[in-house]
């Protein structure tokens, strides 16, 4: 007991113990951000090809996104009681903690994607006519979901930058759904136009949420914040 | 300087500058609370009567809540850095750090519905036919936020079960608008199938929101985790 006080006393030992959880609850976003991005894959996927088995695995999947989550918060509050971080130590368990509360809730919108299709099943979700927006919101979706893990472990800011390139794309597309259900063209029923308001809406706040990580690790990586913009 | 620094090695004092902290980020809580609850006053309001001039007062006022919220994270995160609060102490902290996003969110969904009952005017976004059902979630989310008020005020357990119980109403009501939707006396238009399906979601969402602060709450008072129930 006596040794491990003297230790803990070292500040030199004490940085590295610091530095090890860090890197540690690092690896948990980085985890919990490749599960996000299975997540997305797979509902998309689900609702674009009316895979019922494939949605279930998305709902089933996303309480190990929740628990990851947990793990995450847990290391960064232990982290501020053990530690008691200061300065650009403390911005980062601060942002980890609400980066783990944003992509827990991505999960949760794909999770919903994945609910959308199940219940629409044995039919799609998705019409034909809009199958090709569906398709482009899927793709710039699981383009940026791969781009946050990428961020994540390094740090690029070239990635956090091409996330909100990838945002706008999601933002017109979204646009473009609405476009849809207003022209003469449309005539879906009542349940098609709330399923595609619904969808259309996930993928929205799911590319929101990834610019509000972003726009995390630029503050992080620059002291710039853009967060409020 | 040698005087303040010598009063801060006084942990009888250093307490007393902690509580006195704490107490202001309570204080921010219930401001940012208060003003939600105007929020969404307004925006059911706006939504109800297609009030334009109310809809952009909630959507004007929408900066001052994100304001508040910044500086309740402003002050949590300087209580971190100054007092490296440890056990409940952190746990407040940490937890007023989500509270505060969580009401900036609800805030961000009053706004929401505003800019539906914006985008309607003259028309209203509701009809007539679902006036009653809008009513009605209204209604319940007032009073949540009503509740939360309280809640943040004076940490009353009761108060956060009774905001578990509206959410259950919200939810109840949320699940008529689809009925409603899909019932073979639904005659309305794509452009109002959209606007109750996303509406109808904003509420859906405030009220969550109002009941993730209320599990919150319960968990500091108790140390009952019912978040991830």
């Amino acid at each position: 007991m006596m040794e491990i006080t003297q230790l803990r006393r070292n500040p030199r030992i004490m940085r590295d113990i610091f530095e090890a959880e860090l890197a540690q609850l690092g690896d948990n976003l980085v985890q919990l951000s490749v599960k996000v991005h299975e997540a997305i894959v797979n509902a998309g996927e689900a609702l674009l090809t009316a895979d019922v088995a494939r949605a279930q695995q998305v709902i089933t999947a996303d309480d190990a996104i929740d628990e990851l989550a947990r793990e995450a918060d847990d290391r960064a509050v232990l982290l501020l009681a053990q530690q008691a971080p200061v300065a650009t130590d403390l911005r980062i368990v601060v942002s980890a903690l609400r980066m783990s509360a944003t992509l827990e809730r991505m999960g949760d919108l794909a999770q919903h994607i994945a609910q959308v299709a199940r219940r629409a099943y044995p039919s799609k979700a998705v019409p034909e006519d809009l199958t090709p927006v569906f398709s482009a919101l899927q793709d710039a979706s699981v383009r940026l979901a791969k781009r946050l893990t990428r961020l994540l472990e390094t740090r690029d800011i070239a990635e956090a930058n091409a996330i909100e390139r990838d945002d706008d794309i999601i933002d017109d597309l979204h646009q473009d759904t609405f476009a849809a259900l207003l022209g003469s063209h449309w005539e879906g029923t009542a349940q098609e136009t709330i399923d595609i308001t619904l969808v259309g809406r996930y993928y929205e706040r799911f590319g929101d949420h990834g610019v509000s990580i972003a726009r995390r690790v630029i503050y992080l990586v620059t002291g710039t914040d853009t967060q409020h913009v």
